[in-house]
């Protein structure tokens, strides 16, 4: 059965870009599981599935109706045991909240400096108002002065890869020898900045570039099915 | 069989300090495995075992040797397969890669920084030689240079355990429900610092510092074996 996948989008439907779409669109691809997605805009969540969730992503598999990205991986894992996992046992569940609280916490933020303007720029005009007046209430400030930040936060954001590219020297994946939802965790952080905007966040020598590039390169390519902003 | 820890010690050898033989005393009363300590100061590791490594934890089982925390976990995990699990799988395994490097790179430095001194006076005369000369070879600064930074440092140190606290709003333990070896990982790092030092490095309402006296608590309180620095 086709499994469906509310994935955001703005004006352009093929360039999906929220980091937690793109979390379940890798995390699908790992279990080999058949999709369908459903361009949805920010103004459009409020009505995916009856109003089921305030975030997508969503999905639907058959009568299953979920939301949060976290929560779908691990349903995943529960409803196909026997494809191949995503966290690797129990606790490779447990520790793929830190690495998804370590995202969030030290990524998500940076990249919301970097690529906010960007993203605003990929709305059409009524979403680019919405994205505009809930971004601006929840950082209190105007988008043009949290992106000021952008240049003077490089260096700092770049150091706090730290722990990710010291983690690198002993394995090549976060997943170990190959990608567990961890890695798509981190991978949907950098995805999003990627296809949101031509910003250079990593330095092409650094270890954490060489990673995305292989996280790029699996499930045939999934990633670079979305060009990367120019 | 009884496992041989040498344990790192100073002046008293009834407080071992170090941080990675701490994780190694963890793992070793999660197995529920019988142990004997052998106090180690600095300057009689090159000796342990016939100089098997530059570095304590080692640990002898029986005809095994081996040396490094991490090393260690793993093989009492392959040693011990019918004992209670230190990583819950190959997941947790690769994960628990991700939290000893975060650890490493997040908090040690600024243990480093708060504890300095207090590690120096705990040494012995010649052992204190030792200590300054290495680590401020190593540091590229005085022992008392290196600590001037303490005060101006807390506040983005403990802003930095935000990955923590807030994985912490999800499950108890890194380990999910209950602890795994990557809990010992961090325990091991703010236990050295309770042994070594006064200095408060925790505020007392900080789901961290709860986290941490639950910790102190497993095993029969084996933390707590050794009283906080006064």
């Amino acid at each position: 059965m086709t499994i469906l996948l509310y994935d955001l989008v703005g004006r352009d439907s093929t360039r999906p870009f929220s980091p937690h779409c793109w979390k379940v669109a890798m995390a699908l691809a790992h279990k080999g599981l058949d999709i369908s997605t459903v361009p949805t805009r920010f103004l459009e969540v409020p009505a995916v599935e009856g109003g089921v969730s305030k975030t997508v992503p969503v999905i639907r598999d058959g009568e299953t109706v979920l939301a949060d990205s976290f929560a779908i991986a691990l349903y995943l894992d529960e409803a196909y045991p026997d494809r191949p996992t995503l966290f690797g046992g129990e606790g490779g569940e447990a520790m793929a909240r830190f690495i998804e609280r370590w995202s969030q916490v030290t990524i998500h933020p940076y990249v919301t400096t970097a690529a906010i303007m960007d993203l605003h720029a990929m709305q059409d005009a009524e979403n680019a108002v919405y994205f505009r007046q809930s971004r601006e209430q929840r950082l209190g400030k105007r988008l043009e002065e949290v992106t000021a930040a952008r240049e003077a936060g490089l260096d700092t954001f770049r150091a706090s890869l730290e722990p990710l590219r010291s983690m690198l020297f002993y394995q090549p994946f976060i997943g170990g020898a190959a990608p567990l939802f961890g890695d798509y965790i981190v991978f949907g952080a950098l995805q999003w900045a990627r296809i949101a905007s031509p910003y250079q966040l990593l330095n092409d020598g650094d270890v954490v570039a060489q990673w995305f590039a292989r996280c790029l390169d699996l499930h045939g390519g999934l990633g670079r099915k979305v060009a990367a902003a120019a």
